[in-house]
C-alpha cells in the first residue's frame, strides 16, 4: 500500500510499504477514508523536532474497518470509525485515570507505528481505541468528524484544563486549527466572553464565526493592556494553543491572579519557564496532550446531533497522491488545515 | 523601638528605629508578642536573594492592638491579632477573587515596610488584614496560633493546590516547617496516605507525629521507584514545599499522569522548567504564594477548638535581643523553626 513518510527536512514522500496485517487478536485493520495534516506534523518537517528518516506520518484520520482480530468484540467489518491520535489498552491505571495518552502499552500514530496519511492502518487495542459511528456517514459528516481525532478534542482539552465555565471569560491564544477549535469548545461550554488572540485576519474572521466575542492581534503592543483592562484584571481561564515560549508569556500576561492556563500546543523549545512568575500570581499551569478518547463519545454525539461543526478549519484538500502539496500549503500558511482523501 | 534589619549577607542586626505611628485612618498599630524566623528569610541572609541593606525582617508574627485609626471598626485596643504575611485592602478584584497576595495596594511585611521581628508594626488595611482572637490567649495558645501566619497556611495551600482529597494519597516534598505543616494539613483534609520526603531523621519523626504514613529520604536513589510502585503509578497529588529545581524534579517524578503538583516554596533559581515533561504526562503545576488571610478563619477555629496544633515546628526560641542566634540556628539547620519573643 501507499503511505506518507518524512525522508528528510522538507522532504515528504508517498512511498510503497508492506500492507499492514493483523498481528495481535485485539487488532483491527482499517482502510483510511479521510486524513489531515496537523500543525505538529510541521515541526519535524521543518527540522524543529527530531525524526528518523522514513518515519510514517499522520495521526488524524477516520476510516472503515476491514478486518478484526479474534478478540475484538465492539467493532464489525464495514464500521466507519474515528481514531484518536493515540491508541491505548483501556485497562491500565493511566487509562482508568482517563489519561490514555500515558498508557504504557499504548502509542501514537506515525514514526515506527502506522500513520494515518496512508491507505490503511493496523490499530492495536481496537476496542479501546476506536469509536464506531452508528450512522450513515456521507462526505459532509465525515469532514465534520475528522477534526475530533485531534484538533477539536485538543481545543476542548485546553478549555477543560483552563477551567472554562458557563458564563465565564476565556482568552484563547493562537489562531491555528487548535485555537479555533478551542473557541468552538468554549462556546459549547457556555463561556460568555471568548477572546481570541492570533495573527491572521482570515482566521480572526473564522474565530468570530466559531463564537469569539473579541479578536486581537498577538503582536499588537496594546493587546495585553486592552485584554487586562477589559476583563477587569485578566481572565480566570486562558487556553494556550500554540506551544511556543512567546505564547506562554502572553498567556501569563493576560491571566488573572489565581487563574489557570490550559496549555495544549506541543511545547516546542519551551524549556525556560520561570516558576516565580506563576508563583507570585497564583496562576496555575495545566499543560497536557489531549486524552482524545475520553472526549470522543460526547463530541461525536454533538456532531451527529448537528450541534458541533469544526469542519471549517479545513480550508483546502488534496488527494493522498498530492500529500506533499498539503505540507507545503500548511508550511506557507496558505491553508489553516488541509484534508487528505485516501 | 527596636527592629531587626538585614545589613549585609549573614549580617542580621537588632537596631533602633523610629517608633511606628498611625498614618492612614485604616491603620492599626500592633505591639508584637511573638514572631518567628522563616526559611525564606534565609534566602537573602545567605545572599541568594537580593535585598537592600537595612531591610526590615520578619513576616510571621502575632501581637496586641495598641492603637487604631479612625476608620477601623473590627478591632479594639487590647485585641490579640494574628497577621497574615501579606496585608491587603480586602476590596480590590484580587481580594474578591481570594488572592489577597496580589492586591495592588497591599504588600508584605519587611523590606521597606515594617517587619515582624521587631517591637511593633504599623498595619495598613487593619480590618481586612488582621484576625482578632476572641479568647484568652495564654503562651501555649499563642505558640499554636503563630504558625498560622505563614507556614501552616502555606502547607495548607500546598494541599489545596495539589487537590488533596479525603481518602486520597499525597506526596509531600520537603521536611522544613512548611512541608511538615503540609503533612498536618493533609491529615486535616482526610488524606489516607501521606508520604513525606525529606532529608533529616528528626524531621521525619515529626512528620510521622503530624500524620505521615510513610517517610522517605530525598537523596535515596530508590525513593522515586518505591513511591511510584507503592502508589500504583505515582500520586495524584504532590505538595512541593521547597521551591528548588531538585524538589520540582522530584515532584514530577512521583506525580501520577493526570495528577497535580501544588508548589508553595518560594521558587529560588527555578527558571528552567521544561514544559514538555508536564505536557507529556498531563501533570498540572499550581504554584502560588499562600493567600493566608483566606484560610485564617478556618485554621484559627481549628486551633481554638484544639483540633490543630502546628506548634511543634518550633524547636528553639530566643528573645528579640538574640535574633542573630535565631538566624544562625536556622541557617545551620540546628532548629526547624525558631520562635522569637518580643
Amino acid at each position: 500500500m501507499k503511505a506518507t513518510v518524512l525522508q528528510g527536512v522538507g522532504d515528504i514522500r508517498l512511498v510503497e510499504v508492506s500492507d499492514p496485517a493483523l498481528r495481535d487478536p485485539t487488532d483491527a485493520l482499517v482502510r483510511v477514508r479521510l486524513a489531515a495534516v496537523c500543525g505538529s506534523d510541521l515541526w519535524p518537517y521543518r527540522g524543529l523536532e527530531s525524526f528518523a528518516p522514513g518515519d510514517r506520518m499522520g495521526h488524524e484520520w477516520i476510516g472503515t474497518v476491514e478486518e478484526i482480530g479474534s478478540e475484538v468484540v465492539g467493532l464489525r467489518k464495514g464500521d466507519l470509525v474515528v481514531a484518536p491520535f493515540a491508541f491505548a489498552d483501556g485497562t491500565c491505571s493511566a487509562c482508568r485515570d482517563e489519561v490514555p495518552t500515558s498508557c504504557r502499552r499504548g502509542g501514537f500514530w506515525g514514526g515506527a507505528n502506522d500513520g494515518g496519511q496512508a491507505e490503511a492502518v493496523r490499530v492495536p487495542f481496537a476496542d479501546a481505541t476506536l469509536v464506531p459511528i452508528q450512522a450513515d456517514v456521507d462526505d459532509d459528516l465525515a469532514r465534520r468528524l475528522l477534526p475530533l481525532t485531534d484538533v477539536m478534542a485538543t481545543g476542548h482539552h485546553a478549555t477543560v484544563l483552563a477551567g472554562v465555565v458557563r458564563g465565564g471569560t476565556v482568552v484563547v491564544i493562537g489562531d491555528g486549527a487548535v485555537g479555533l477549535c478551542a473557541v468552538l469548545a468554549a462556546r459549547r461550554a457556555g463561556a460568555e466572553r471568548i477572546i481570541s488572540v492570533g495573527r491572521h485576519p482570515d482566521r480572526a474572521q473564522l474565530a468570530r464565526r466559531f463564537g469569539a466575542t473579541d479578536t486581537f492581534h498577538a503582536d499588537d503592543p496594546e493587546t495585553v493592556a486592552l485584554i487586562v483592562e477589559s476583563t477587569g484584571g485578566g481572565a480566570a481561564a486562558v487556553a494556550e494553543c500554540v506551544g511556543a515560549q512567546s505564547a506562554l508569556d502572553l498567556a501569563l500576561a493576560v491571566a488573572r491572579p489565581g487563574g489557570t492556563i490550559g496549555s495544549v500546543g506541543v511545547p516546542n523549545g519551551v524549556t525556560g519557564v520561570d516558576l516565580y512568575r506563576f508563583f507570585r500570581a497564583n496562576v496555575g499551569l495545566r499543560a497536557g496532550v489531549a486524552p482524545v478518547r475520553v472526549y470522543l463519545d460526547a463530541l461525536v454525539a454533538d456532531v451527529l446531533a448537528g450541534r458541533l461543526d469544526p469542519s471549517p478549519v479545513f480550508t483546502a484538500e488534496v488527494v493522498l497522491g498530492d500529500i506533499g502539496d498539503a505540507y507545503r500549503a500548511m508550511d506557507r500558511r496558505e491553508a489553516i488545515k488541509v484534508l487528505v482523501r485516501s
